[in-house]
């Protein structure tokens, strides 16, 4: 073994259609990856096996088998219990929120030590350590895609409060307003969420609104209204599509400059499903509807789009293993994180 | 000069109305203080005579010279530079928002090293350290008052982001909602903040809505609807009041909720001027009004009234001072603090 190869460590995304696996070298560079369809069918059991498959096929671009990695970063869905490496209540995967053993379930299949944080979390940790907000000493990830997941950085370091924190989508931005996917009121997400969002059309398509929303998404053989729905839906000037997103711009605006009022971090990231699909315009767009409700409107934040696009939430797994080979545990004790959505 | 005597601290909070000093000994208690009114007239130069008058006098009470104290902590509105020691912004001070030079004018007047903070953090830092929030690793400030202002402490520590952090007024509540008196619209402020709430009383009285808050204002000899006046009122069973408290309340639990969804902190403590003069009962309100909107609702931060009542703004100033006498210059460099409204 080379002194490089004993330097290499795993991440692993795991998202409701896909699991990106990387191999980051000592620099943090990837010098392999690889993805799996997320399995459609099945148990944890069926997750693991995928997530180790797609690890080791990783691991086989990189000429190393998955025992060498000095660790794995596992960024999840669903509640996580760090300490215990156990994620509960991911319910879009299959198993429907069963728990998964996450660290002890990768040890038995690939022989490798594991590292579990939530999905946005470790996300906004790699465009912090290595993306659109290097450098940052605070920051706030906004995640817009099937809902609004949020991320905090102060001092450099991930503010996860008591496994709760972040929890940017549910911010509230109209006080009695839409009813939101997880049954309050006029959350941030109930106006920006993709999931909402197409709700929100199925009920205006239903009542005879136009809108081409439903034909791009049969024409590209899809059941949802996936990001590439919408901007295509976008380009074609289609109003409804419009308008929806227009809402959810606003929502975000509010949402978002509500978190820079009590943070005043340095930077925001733009990231997620929608966000990554709609890319820079669209940056510029919420960037302009957070201004009216920025308090200290003199020496706004940068708003920038995440940089390190689909292999992000892998690469910040992968940082979730500690420089050296440790003696100890898997991982710090943490308190369980409850679900952020993507 | 005895032992104990050599760690007598300072600490002074100006407010719109009065002026509060204490001194605390080596345990933090409170051996004397004094209490003035804030001058009405005039300008900087006023403000600091009284500052130096009121501790004096606390001083006295405590047997001591003013300069013989370790150093004074000053909480002030406005917009607060830690590191020059002077104040801008504060609009409610005679001189109407003139330079204050408050670290020099207090050396020069007293002889003492002086501390400079805003008003809210230094009552938030009370509380954490001698109140409410003992023994907390993170909570949340809300000062409910002509504004509503807010503090965040985190490891223990205030966080302030860039100098304008916990502006948790200007939380937005309702996108496309009330217009604000910072100009701003559905800003948590324009629905809770006492000012909003008497503009919004005249404005209804005026159209011709019945309301005893007028009349028990002038039976006071006030010129402003003052937290007394709202309690009473609420106690006649006003109709107005009861209803603007409702609205009031019910912004609160919603902004309250999303600062605990992005924060997750420990603790919620409710002051300010209209806070504690309601008290427990409406804090319970404000509890209840939060619980919908809160994504961990499982278990809930706990949410406190204030434990030192009129004295904290000043204690919390006082824990400014550092315990043993520096021999650098006064207060570490830190970037200018905005405005948080009481």
């Amino acid at each position: 073994m080379t002194p490089s190869r004993r330097r290499l460590v795993g991440g692993l995304d795991l998202g409701g259609t896909k699991i990106q696996a990387v191999v980051l070298d000592g620099r943090r560079s990837v010098v392999a990856q690889a993805r799996h369809p997320t399995p459609r069918k099945g148990g944890p059991d069926d997750i693991l096996d995928a997530l180790a498959a797609t690890l080791a096929e990783a691991c086989a671009e990189a000429g190393v088998e998955t025992r060498e990695l000095v660790g794995v970063g596992v960024g999840s869905p669903g509640v996580i219990d760090s300490r215990r490496g156990v994620v509960t209540g991911a319910r879009n995967l299959p198993g429907k929120g069963a728990p998964i053993r996450m660290i002890a379930g990768l040890r038995k299949l690939s022989g490798v030590r594991a590292y579990l944080e939530n999905d946005v979390t470790v996300g906004v940790m790699a465009e912090h350590a290595l993306g659109a907000a290097r450098g940052s000493n605070s920051l706030l990830g906004v995640w817009w895609g099937t809902g609004v997941g949020g991320g905090i950085v102060l001092n450099g370091k991930p503010w996860e409060g008591r496994g709760a924190a972040a929890e940017l989508g549910h911010v509230v931005v109209k006080v009695g307003g839409a009813r939101c996917t997880c049954g309050r009121r006029g959350c941030l997400e109930a106006y920006a969420g993709r999931g909402a969002m197409e709700i929100r059309a199925r009920h205006l398509h239903r009542r005879g609104h136009k809108t081409e929303l439903f034909k791009i998404m049969e024409k590209r053989g899809r059941e949802r209204l996936q990001s590439g729905v919408w901007a295509r839906a976008l380009e074609q000037g289609d109003q409804m599509a419009i308008d929806l997103v227009d809402r959810a711009v606003e929502a975000l605006g509010a949402g978002v400059a509500s978190a820079l009022n009590l943070l005043d971090v340095e930077t925001v990231v733009i990231g997620g499903g929608l966000g990554t699909r709609l890319g820079d315009p669209y940056v510029e767009r919420i960037r302009e509807a957070i201004m009216p409700h920025l308090f200290a409107d003199e020496r706004p934040p940068a708003v920038r789009l995440v940089a390190l696009g689909d292999l992000g939430g892998a690469m910040g797994a992968a940082l979730l293993v500690p420089p050296s080979r440790p003696d100890r545990g898997s991982g710090a004790p943490r308190a369980p994180r409850r679900p952020a959505r993507k």
